[in-house]
Order: C-alpha cells, then sequence, then structure tokens
C-alpha cells in the first residue's frame, strides 16, 4: 500500500541515508543498505546479540527541549547499551524510520548525523533499515552485536551473596529532564549525559573477559525498575544502601534511585570477587547485596541513611506520569 | 523518559507477549525474550542476514479493512519476504511495537496471533522487540535469517542477456486493495493474498542451492518499481513482454505491472539456465530480458501486446496517491 509521492521521497531519503553512512562493506557487514537484507559474518566462536529499541516523538523525546541531533545520539545509545550489559561488542545498527510530511528535512540530517557520529565512535556500520511517512517521528534502531559463544552475561545469574554494583553517577539525567518539565531552559550541551549518554561498552566487555560479572543490566528505566528485572531473572532479591548510592551532582537519592536513562551498569559479583574501584576508565561503586528470595517475601529492600529497613518500590517516572 | 503508567502496561504486555511466543530457547536461539539481548547461536559457514520493515496504521493498512491477525500475518511475511528474496532461511523475528493508549486488548491479541502463525509456519521464534505508546500503531518487524557464506543472492548479480522470470501471479493483492479503496467489502478469507500473502522462502532457496537465480528481489513495491531496483543496482536496463505477464485473476495488466505487496519473486538467470516452469510448488514464467544499459538510454521498456515497445515507468501505486 505504498504511495508514489511517498515512494519518490522515500528513494531520494535512502540516497541521503546511504550517502550519509557509507556504502563500502567493511568489517563483518559482507552488503549493506541497498539490497533485500543486510548481509553480516559473525566471527568464527562468537554468537550475535540482538537489541530494538523504539524512540518515539512526546514518549522518548520532545523537539522543544532536544536537538536532533542529540534524539539520534540517545537513540542509537540505548542500543548501544543494550550490548554494554550483555559484555558484548556491537556489530551494526538498522533504522526504521517513521516521519511526519512536514518535517523538516534539516531535523532529518541534524537526527542521523547525530546518530552516525555516535555509530562511528563505537565503529559500527549503519546496514539497513526502512522508512515510512507517519503521524509522530519514530525511530526504532537496532543493533547488532558480537560475543564469544556461552559468554553472554544475562540477568538471571545473579545469586544470594553476591555482591550489587553500579558503574558512574546515578540520577543526572533524570535531573536534567527534572528541570526541563519545570519549564527551564537547559543547554543541550556535548557533556549533559541526559542529552549526549556514553554506553559502557568498555567496561562491559572487560568485565565479561574476566568472568567478573554474574549478572548484568544497563540502567535505562532506572535503578528500581532495572534491578527488579535482575531479581525476577534470577530468583532472588535485594538489599541496597541508600549511602552507598553514587549520586550525581544536582540530583538527589529520589532521582538516583528511580530516575532512567543514566546508561550505567548494573552488576553482581561473587562476594569473593575482587572488583576494582575504576573500570576502563569509569568509577564502579559496590550499593549492595543479592538476598535469597525467601528472606523478604519478594520485596527489594533499602537501607535508609536512618539505619532503617524499608522496600523499594519499583516504580520508574512516577513523578512524570501526570504530566505528559 | 519512560512513564510509571505505561512501564506497568508495558511490562504486563511484555509477560503477554513473553507468554504467547512461547519462552525456551530452541534451535539457533539461545537466550531470548527477557534479557538486554537476544542472543543466537549462527550456524558455521553460514552468513547472518538482517531486515527490517515498518507497518504502519493508515500508511500499511487501515483497522477498518484489514483485521488484526492479517495485520500480524502481512507484518512478518514483508520480513521473511526480504529473506527469500535473498535465498536464505529464516532463524528469528524481533518485533518493536507503539500502541495507542485507546487500543483494544484484543487487537494486540489478535495481531500477536496472525505473526506468530506465520512465524510458526516457518519455524522461528518471536526472539524480542521493544514496546511503547504511539499515536498512530506501529510495528517494525525485524526478521534475521541465515544463508551459506558468499551465496547471498543480490540484487547487484544481473547481466545483459539474462533472462527475467517472476513467480506465481501478479496484481492479485493490489485488486483487492483496488475493491477496498472502492467501498467495496472484501472478506478477509484465509486464500486472499493481499490480506494474508506467502513468502516464497523455498523457491528463494531452491534457486540459491542451485544457483540459479543471477539476481533477485521480491515484489513488495511492484514489479516497476522492484525490477528498477534490480537495473539500477546491477547496472542494466531491461525489456518485459507484456504478454508474458502472469496476470492474477480479477486483476489486468496495470496492476499486475504496477501493483504491489504480491510477495512473489522476481530474478534474473543465464539465458542459459534451465529454469523450470515450476519451483517448490509455484510457477514460475519468463517474462523478458536484461539489456545492456546504453541499448535503451537506461530507462525499462515494455513490449506491448499491440507489438510497440514503450518505456515502463517504475511508478507503484499511482493510481492511489491521492486517495490516502
Amino acid at each position: 500500500m505504498v504511495i508514489d509521492s511517498s515512494v519518490l521521497k522515500e528513494r531520494a531519503l535512502i540516497k541521503t541515508i546511504r550517502r550519509l553512512a557509507g556504502s563500502s562493506p567493511a568489517g563483518a557487514l559482507m552488503r549493506g543498505i541497498g539490497d533485500d537484507c543486510a548481509v553480516l559474518r559473525i566471527p568464527r566462536g562468537s554468537e550475535l546479540l540482538v537489541t530494538t529499541d523504539l524512540c518515539i516523538e512526546n514518549v522518548h523525546f520532545r523537539r522543544a527541549w532536544h536537538p536532533a541531533s542529540s534524539v539520534g545520539h540517545r537513540c542509537i545509545t540505548r542500543g548501544l547499551s543494550d550490548i554494554a550489559a550483555m559484555g558484548g561488542h556491537p556489530l551494526a545498527c538498522f533504522l526504521s524510520l517513521g516521519l511526519p510530511e512536514s518535517l523538516p528535512q534539516s531535523w532529518v540530517n541534524g537526527f542521523l548525523r547525530g546518530l552516525l557520529a555516535q555509530a562511528g565512535r563505537f565503529k559500527i556500520p549503519l546496514a539497513g533499515g526502512d522508512i515510512s511517512s507517519a503521524r509522530q517521528i519514530t525511530a526504532d534502531i537496532i543493533v547488532t552485536g558480537q560475543i564469544p559463544a556461552g559468554k553472554a552475561v544475562l540477568r538471571s545469574g545473579a545469586r544470594p551473596g553476591d555482591r550489587l554494583y553500579v558503574t558512574g553517577l546515578l540520577g543526572g539525567s533524570a535531573n536534567t529532564l527534572k528541570q526541563l518539565f519545570a519549564g527551564k531552559k537547559i543547554k543541550p550541551i556535548r557533556s549533559n549525559t541526559h542529552f549526549y549518554p556514553t554506553p559502557r561498552i568498555a567496561t562491559g566487555a572487560w568485565l565479561r573477559e574476566r568472568s567478573l560479572a554474574t549478572a548484568m543490566i544497563d540502567l535505562s528505566d532506572g535503578l528500581s525498575v532495572d534491578l527488579a528485572h535482575i531479581c525476577e531473572e534470577s530468583r532472588v532479591t535485594a538489599i541496597v544502601e541508600a549511602k552507598k548510592i553514587p549520586v550525581s551532582r544536582g540530583a538527589d537519592l529520589e532521582l538516583a534511585l528511580h530516575g532512567g536513562e543514566d546508561y550505567e551498569l548494573l552488576f553482581t559479583a561473587s562476594r569473593r570477587a575482587r572488583v576494582p574501584a575504576r573500570i576502563a576508565g569509569i568509577t564502579v561503586a559496590e550499593i549492595g547485596e543479592i538476598r535469597n528470595r525467601r528472606d523478604y517475601s519478594s520485596a527489594i529492600q533499602i537501607l535508609g541513611e536512618n539505619g532503617r529497613v524499608r522496600p523499594l518500590p519499583h516504580r520508574g517516572w512516577e513523578h512524570f506520569a501526570r504530566q505528559f
């Protein structure tokens, strides 16, 4: 049910993307944009990782807040961060793009530039995708990666007694978002991790290479929600210590516990493992412990700075629920 | 920027999908829904195929015309058909789904059932994906496949003198769509290829195994547009013979030449190749010839039933351009 005028616009846009992406196959990519499928070669002894992430206007970003290049950067970073959380290396990305007819070409170019610049930092090609008209800007990013066979760090490997660790600082992205919601003008500078987050590829791979992490996830939804995912898949519970949470400057404990999109890594390691305080240039903090599920009836607990233990609700972005 | 209520609905929907999809890893799939990435094992000596296709409400389907199960079926068939066009075998699929808040759960269930039933016919698991709220129903289907290394049938392999072939009958899907546009009620029965198309996986693989096809594409946009893709990538032109086009019952030459979504295969083969009249149960018709680009200034030609040669515009869905 493709329409002629759309087909022509589509073909022009595909040409633009192909030019920006660079069409020459390299590395794992045998055949990229321009055929029915992309063709990739997976190194012998490696398994393939695949992750898909939607970025939709007014759900994941706002045009009034996020410059196009930030939207592109954030979009691919979500996928790269999923690869990091398995301990893998990215191979290639794919982009399905739904665009309103009225969207200026300059926005699309800015978006692609932001996305491709971040892809370039991690040396992966844009290997294919699809285009359609849509009422909202809709980007689905697919990132593929590789990992030595049998070595992917799953969410399901946490065991009672394991220690819980987190990389970097938490709550920084949520703090910026909170200010945006409050109507503050925030300059979308490169050093602001809300606009330009960094996936922890090198840190994740370092942990996997040394078999240090028993379970791992990236912090996209927020510590409380993502820790609940590890606990659910591993059939365990956990306790975190409020005073050990590394809170980003300007943020507070609440934002650090429930704010999303920091794209740091949350992982568990045996209590006997020696986990360095810094891995691949990123600080690592021990923030709690995995417990047997029966110990605390299933709820994740938090040891407050007042010395009291209370359940940690896994609630994500409750603050903003009524504002969208 | 995920919202609490969405997170909760998302988690419930992911549970539903996981239940419907079946969570046990099997075959190539080492790890499916429930982790940061899916993990797949690609057989030694094989390359990976990846294709992504958007299906957006009121662009690719209408709720008033297409039952939910047909939308799911059509969605995954687009991806499977791309795998067929390389001569590959499907491995696993992924689904990114944007859903309006007001959409009934029964629609989502019908969509998933249609999609998963078709995935089941080709023995591939739904291995992962993403969910978000959206203003329009938006489905991005990613299908991965495998193919012996170096054996993918590309669009770029057609050579002057090669004969041009097409599988099955053309124009049937467009004929149904034309009637829908005209306000006719069409029962979405299983045998109607507009509602329930079949990807030509076995035929594509048969051609690839025997190295018979020099170039191949699936007919998603329509013969005139898709043949232009082969010509562009192969740097050749072509001539087709009107009287040899296999027109579907009820359709006409115009619909067969320019109508999309038949999901038949268009391929080229050496003039010395012996191409059977039926492959894997599907009829195959010789419909024309590949020519040197300089012969006819570049335009694809059609030899009409009146014996006159004229340029074949590659225009796709011109008829419907003003109707959406």
